[in-house]
């Protein structure tokens, strides 16, 4: 097999983890991208460590069938209870979303003070702590739960001004810390950037996504696996439930300048 | 096999229709109970109705496995999306939710119009007002898809008062209808009953889980399947996974005078 040439893998529990698809589409363009979001069994958030890992290798174990050269877990639920594992267990390299996002918090943050929000399970882990003070060990990392706010985006209420006092409710105890940076810990709060500015004024956002491709880049170029194809990728977008409001939420999302492929459902994986 | 003393199956998409269970032990105090609840793939509410039914064939399979004489569907989206498909291909005998709820709301509205509160899944199959026609064709239903409020429950914001303003958001449009009843169509809601209560002030509120006992029974008499068992009978739990969260949710619920066995975990079906 010609690796170089071999797709790169992204999972995610839904279709939050495109964004990180958007991001490689920009750095990396030439690279075919195989993406698998496990929209029947989300969210990942409120399950167990151990289900969340037998979910995230059966997530691996499919994109390997397609032959991927690296497997990047988009979502932060799963890269928290799951990536140490794989990393261990798996042959191919994993990066997982938390450490991108741990990588950029410690280099923005100059009071060494970081607020993380995320779903119940990625706060529990305490991931994002362990990777930023693997980084730097006198950062200061307070984490909290916001379980509401993916079904906040979900339920479209983006900028309603009720979400406002919902992220005022979660987010106002971090500011009180003093924190300086703010890591977005779930895909889908980028989503609702715009209001969380509001809330947090002067705190710098970290936005996960944004750096997992240059983590990748640097993974496919140390390992010489870079594509050397000369033209444009194709992406290839598996779903395991796809209903009308994702169909309508992707068309939108991707926009018309997708290159790629949706395929509409892969029932074989559950 | 000796049928009356085979158990009462009953299966959610996670610990909510255990409302269900506390009803039946109440008013079936003799009969064995097996509860199946899915918080693995949960939630259902916002998938496809494929995958809900396929889910719900893969419930009632397990619940055959412990030789259950009827199964009860006590999830009003699984009711929604598979009662009618349960119904036709399976031997024994299926009640849904939904029909409970129907017929307490056709039997409480004077007025004839009947509100309706439910995940996007239950409210998209129109699954109220078709039983509620059933009974009584000039009923008016007019329902409502309120997908936060199960994360609400599920955050323990039950008593905020932010919580009030988004069952307003959500509930005043129905009150302008003119409903002199609401059906609470989903097994989370009636937890947060105090607050819906606030809401609708004079409108009587259906919880479809009381009807349910009444049903399966007249349901086992008809068939002449009662129990003749002179004791009380067991209640066993199965979950497709458990957490610390769901473990004392769990606790708190069921009580110190609960009879029966939680079995921790149950990963054969998945």
């Amino acid at each position: 097999m010609n690796i170089p040439n071999c797709p790169v893998g992204v999972f995610d529990s839904g279709i939050g983890g495109l964004t990180v698809v958007k991001e490689l589409q920009k750095f990396l363009p030439n690279e075919n991208i195989v993406y698998f979001g496990d929209t029947a069994r989300l969210p990942y958030g409120s399950k167990s460590k151990r289900l969340v890992t037998k979910y995230s290798l059966e997530n691996t174990i499919f994109l390997n069938s397609k032959n991927v050269k690296i497997v990047v877990i988009a979502c932060n639920t799963a890269s928290a209870a799951s990536a140490d594992f794989l990393k261990q267990f798996i042959k191919i390299p994993v990066i997982g979303v938390i450490e991108a996002g741990a990588l950029l918090a410690a280099k923005y943050s100059k009071n060494k003070k970081v607020g993380v929000i995320g779903t119940k399970s990625t706060v529990k882990s305490r991931a994002y702590s362990k990777y930023i003070n693997k980084l730097d060990p006198t950062i200061k990392v307070y984490e909290q739960s916001t379980p509401l706010l993916v079904h906040i985006v979900e339920e479209n209420w983006i900028n309603k001004n009720i979400t406002k006092s919902i992220l005022k409710e979660y987010i106002d105890p971090l500011i009180k810390l003093g924190i300086d940076t703010l890591i977005l810990g779930c895909t889908h709060y980028p989503l609702l950037a715009n209001s969380i500015k509001e809330c947090t004024k002067s705190i710098t956002l970290v936005d996960s996504s944004t750096a997992i491709a240059t983590i990748v880049q640097n993974t496919l170029e140390g390992k010489k696996i870079l594509s050397n194809r000369k033209t444009k990728g194709y992406t290839h977008i598996y779903l395991s439930d796809l209903t009308p409001e994702i169909s309508i939420w992707m068309n939108d999302f991707l926009g018309e300048n997708f290159i790629g492929k949706i395929k509409k459902y892969n029932s074989q994986l559950l």
